[in-house]
């Protein structure tokens, strides 16, 4: 059974998410459907994120195991063209060795949260940004988020739904830059626990409004205390843009 | 009647393109319902480029005359909320002296054409980029587009259509730059013809097959016939970036 590393990108805003769920279409099932009309075999594929409803990705990874040797180039030509109208597009497909997940042996997930921050409401990137009218202040917010850096209890910004083991994690980037009317997070970390980038995030908005210093946020975290939490930001700016591996899967 | 000075942002794929016409929704239709809703008056909006069908705006000017002075931010927001759902903002709104003219006071108009060269589809960027599959040479396509500066009768890269008096433009900058599987090429010019982007990065898309070396991309222009031009680039790819006034309008 020869395995297959998927890298894959997809515009979240028509799906309920990654995972293949009753209450409407995943990502997971369109690629899985995909893959059938290609070959006729039920695969599962397992991913580096499960993103969640809304959210987009430019470099999700996922795997799955094929019956029989396919070209790389065929599977993931074959499968974009089964995809269609999804937004969702195989950008390559490689050979990866018998024991790769692309969940269990991911070492670092990069995400992007994009705030547009100005009067006037988004139009090519409606569902692609978080709109902020208050000015916010990036600089505020950048400071901040150095107090989140490092290894710590998450438990303030973690999902009550969220399914990890432990709420320890290392956050080992948390960068706030402005660009324009743009504020541009990028959060890498080797896993997150569920809504903790946004959670992140929109706790840093409420440094940005000068509602909160960076005390506060620190507080916050130390309180390991989910009702301390901002409230969450929405899933619209938010995109899974890489994720890393020890050795290359090929 | 003061006259006021819009700076408008738009996607637009829902629109026939920026003038109003019979056979479907228009940009400019669309704001004059909204101005006509905010204060009860029918203006008529003139804009700097009159944008094709498909064609979006990041920085689109436009002006407008009503009756009594208004607050420029009162402006900006309330036509914004008239003109949801549509995808089009205004992102600021300022008086203008009398003589400003949004088309005829440009002295340069920007335009940028992003192209997605890759074998996968767009996700997330479809109707925003020209998907061309097949391996693009970008670095020929930026050295050939020099074939194309400076000032000459564009007669081969004019839609039949044009209506402009002279086929003769001055094309001040057409640079072509690979980011990853975007090439972007950036035109800059006082003004354009009908349809010469759209003509100069289809035939340039030729250059980067390696069908068309620059020689003939020049020998092209030379001839200034229409016939000689390579197949038009589809709206998708193109935004209409930023549009000069010798003298701030405000």
């Amino acid at each position: 059974m020869p395995r297959y590393k998927l890298l894959i990108e997809y515009d979240g805003l028509p799906f309920v998410g990654w995972q293949r769920q009753e209450n409407g279409p995943s990502v997971q099932a369109a690629l899985e459907e995909a893959v059938f009309r290609f070959c006729g075999e039920r695969v599962t594929l397992a991913a580096a994120g499960r993103t969640d409803a809304g959210v987009h990705a430019e470099g999700q990874v996922a795997h799955l195991d094929l019956p029989g040797a396919v070209r790389c180039d065929t599977l993931r030509d074959a499968v974009n063209a089964h995809l269609r109208p999804d937004p969702i597009a195989v950008l390559s497909a490689e050979e990866a060795p018998e024991d790769f997940h692309a969940r269990f042996s991911a070492t670092g997930r990069h995400y992007r949260y994009v705030i547009l921050n100005r009067r006037a409401p988004p139009t090519s990137e409606r569902g692609h940004v978080w709109h902020v009218v208050q000015p916010l202040d990036a600089e505020a917010m950048a400071d901040a988020a150095r107090a989140l850096l490092g290894r710590h209890d998450f438990t303030t910004f973690r999902a009550a739904e969220c399914q990890a083991k432990s709420p320890v994690k290392t956050l080992d980037r948390l960068d706030v830059m402005r660009h324009g009317d743009h504020i541009v997070i990028e959060a890498v970390a080797r896993s997150f626990l569920h809504h903790q980038v946004r959670s992140m995030v929109g706790s840093l908005k409420l440094v940005g409004l000068h509602r909160w210093t960076r005390r506060e946020l620190q507080a916050a975290l130390e309180a390991c205390d989910r009702a301390r939490c901002g409230p969450v930001a929405p899933p619209d700016g938010l995109t899974l843009v890489r994720v890393d591996y020890a050795h290359p899967a090929s």
